[in-house]
């Protein structure tokens, strides 16, 4: 909780920090200042209310516990579904309604790794979103460790009939740079594709993260042009490490990877839509969101329950204050981000009329730790710019969230697909040091979750959706006066 | 590795600080100075050329790569065995040899927990050390959750046919207090008991750790005087979480627990011994050492794989430097600590004539993460007093290692039993704050070690078991000048 004799203190530093734009980019109207100034009285109001107490924790515990993980195609995906219409129709949301959506069905069977030689021994291990499986009895081979691209070319027609460890190491997260995650996913996605070249009969990959308890993480795999389709699965970083060093010491390791691994026909499921509709110019509007699915293991507690709990508590909080903007805010919780995109896909299709009535869309897409800001990214660059200052002028109303960073570059998965539509698209940041830890594991629960953080998490995002619904003029166009009547 | 600059200039610095002790307490003869002076050459000698390279890191990833966890009776404590006596051999070491021992045999089996209702997910656990089995098809129960035994009073006889979860929480690691383990493992030691006289059918305990990426954690646990003895296996803090929230929300939880456990005849092991003989007074000892074994996952890296690398080490290092101190320094690797600590007490046992000719022991059993210093204990309060002093001279030589601290209380549980025959018993102290987070766990493998910082300790073992088996008089009595003709 913030002290409210702290946030005054911080919003007045705010005031004296405050930069000074041309009025046409940021004022409201004329004589009102600038966008934090006209909305400090309703983001103060947002942020003291939503952390006096909110129903995020109740929504993100009931999403965890009862529904669980939910991957596509899953019951519990189909579950989940049915508890975000509910839930936002018992909320007294507009309009809430799941849009029909195909999405893959990749199921991962029973699966295992052991280890025959130089030790007997089980090791746990995740196959990859979209693996084939193994014939019934496995795949017994020597694994050949290889750091990357580079170094599997080096070893090239060696790998042949036998099963290829990607043991890329991701960098310990940095504060400047963010996590290492781009730069090792790389061999997650197409590590199978790249070693079947070479003739190898499956592939590992190491997990990627930084920081393991010997805890595996799965994720997604594409075959792409592969002329072969081979197996492909996650293990350890401690198990990475040990094949790595028993090959320096010139010790051949031998395993049977089984997985039952297939891929069955689309399931339908749905995009969750509930909306807060504007008081003014309803058919404008400000799309908030997450994703609804997650990976097979877990609770999707920080990925990507607790985007979706935020959005859909945003709205919530904004109707009980009764601010009901001028333009409306359209909650999507999209379908099938983590091994497909279909849900992002199909919303930017379905809604290609309505993209140029959306003034901005944000998605959470980076767990639920202490907010820090937004990034954002529009495909006209001279739109982008002028949104960026006056996000610049906006999160200082955020400040004593801590949430009042902006960056330009990046939003969310979902909500790329209306990138060229000119949509200014919007991601919202948190604190970064340990998401990939329990990205995509068993230990991605809410246990993990700060009750404070998630109530901060709805504050910013209630905040930045209303001021960017409510604004006189679109975000990222020059201000006119507000059309008369209104306020 | 540490700057020769820095260790110059941290050696002086702690000459500055030098305590000035009666001479008879810490001088070597006199006009020699107190014993820090004595042997700063030595010392120095010691942590240069350690640091500047030695063997720790090849003995250990051998022992973790190709022998692997080792619980007692098992194949790979044998195989530990013989490679500790093959290794101490290579090295060069006197009087190497194993020491009968029979230790128990307790197998984990196959074993499983399902949660049934109210999702259906298949969780990880371990059986606890010592637990009986569990019938073939295993023990379908609800879960009653309790925080601690008071909690389980309130519930009495509601826990009738019940599984009980034990949800006791470990705070973090706090730098003054240490870990919280003391005050959690109870639990896990005595659950079983507790839970059986309510008439549980079964004891789960959440994982005693405080940092967790839903990595099950083991350990011992006893029946004691219990009537009926039911199946104890930990669970996850994630899942020990998962549970407790769903029984405030009202939720049954309903699990099976399947354990394969059950406890074999004995097995013949070994306490393994190696020493570098004094040249003087070879029937005086210091005793350095760790355990052997290790619980039956992970590779027992820091439990205590570490601890007895760095005794083997600091021996061929003190041989190879040509410092052969006047008492015997013998390395003891104890049998079966995690289980019975039968090689602790067969020690004292079968060395009971000789125990009055130890002028200390010194385990290591809190891991090889940066060297902090010595705990020490001693049945007799006035020599533990005086060798508390002496210890506080001595850690001066330390210093540039970090490893300077002495405290009272505490040292190691396989030297204990030596306690009463009046041996000064030594701790080998490190920086503690992410031990738990492994410990007893799959994920307790090399790649925590840090290569640096296991050499560190090898030095501050070396030079500390160098002194107290040089130093004219014993540790914890005055010094007299030292026999005619030494030195």
């Amino acid at each position: 909780m913030e002290s409210p004799v702290l946030s005054a203190a911080v919003a007045f530093a705010a005031t004296l920090l405050a930069p000074t734009y041309p009025e046409s980019e940021t004022a409201g109207v004329r004589g009102e200042g600038t966008l934090a100034d006209r909305y400090r009285p309703a983001a103060e109001r947002i942020i003291r209310e939503t952390l006096a107490g909110n129903d995020a924790w109740d929504k993100l515990e009931t999403l965890c516990l009862t529904v669980g993980h939910r991957l596509s195609g899953s019951e519990g995906l189909a579950r989940a579904v049915e508890w975000a219409i509910s839930t936002m129709t018992r909320d007294g949301q507009e309009n809430v309604r799941g849009e029909k959506v195909m999405v893959p069905h990749w199921v991962r069977g029973e699966e295992s790794l052991t280890m025959l030689s130089p030790l007997r021994e089980s090791l746990p291990m995740l196959g990859l979103g979209g693996s084939v499986g193994t014939p019934p009895d496995g795949i017994t081979a020597a694994v050949v460790v290889v750091e990357d691209e580079e170094g599997l070319d080096r070893v090239g027609d060696a790998v042949r009939g036998k099963i290829v460890l990607f043991n890329k190491i991701m960098p310990p997260y940095d504060a400047a740079r963010g996590a290492g995650y781009g730069e090792t996913v790389h061999y997650r996605s197409h590590g199978a594709r790249l070693a079947a070249r070479y003739g190898a009969v499956a592939a590992l990959v190491r997990s990627v993260t930084a920081r393991s308890l010997h805890t595996p993480h799965t994720g997604a795999m594409r075959y792409g042009d592969a002329e072969t389709r081979i197996p492909a699965a996650a293990i350890t970083v401690e198990d990475a490490e040990r094949f790595a060093r028993l090959q320096r010491r010139g010790t051949e390791v031998v395993i049977n990877l089984k997985m039952g691994a297939q891929t069955l026909p689309d399931v339908e499921s749905a995009n969750v839509i509930g909306e807060l509709r504007g008081r003014e110019r309803p058919d404008e509007m400000v799309v908030i969101g997450g994703h609804l699915d997650s990976w097979d293991v877990g609770q999707g507690a920080h990925d990507d329950g607790g985007g979706c709990v935020i959005a859909m508590e945003a709205i919530r909080v904004l109707r009980k204050l009764d601010l009901i903007p001028r333009r409306t805010i359209r909650v999507v919780l999209f379908t099938n981000e983590e091994n497909g995109l279909r849900g992002g896909k199909a919303y930017a299709a379905d809604h290609a009329a309505e993209l140029e009535r959306h003034v901005a869309a944000i998605e959470s897409d980076g767990g639920v730790f202490a907010p820090r800001g937004y990034s954002l990214e529009c495909a006209d660059g001279e739109r982008e710019a002028l949104a960026a200052r006056q996000l610049e002028d906006i999160v200082r109303l955020l400040a004593s969230l801590g949430a009042n960073k902006v960056t330009v570059g990046g939003s969310g998965a979902d909500i790329g697909p209306m990138k060229e539509a000119g949509v200014v698209l919007l991601g919202h940041q948190v604190e970064g040091s340990t998401y990939f830890d329990v990205h995509h594991t068993p230990a991605d629960t809410i246990d993990k979750v700060d009750p404070t953080e998630l109530s901060q998490n709805v504050a910013a995002l209630a905040t930045m959706a209303y001021v960017l619904a409510d604004m006189p003029g679109r975000l990222g166009e020059p201000i006119r006066p507000a059309p008369k009547g209104s306020d």
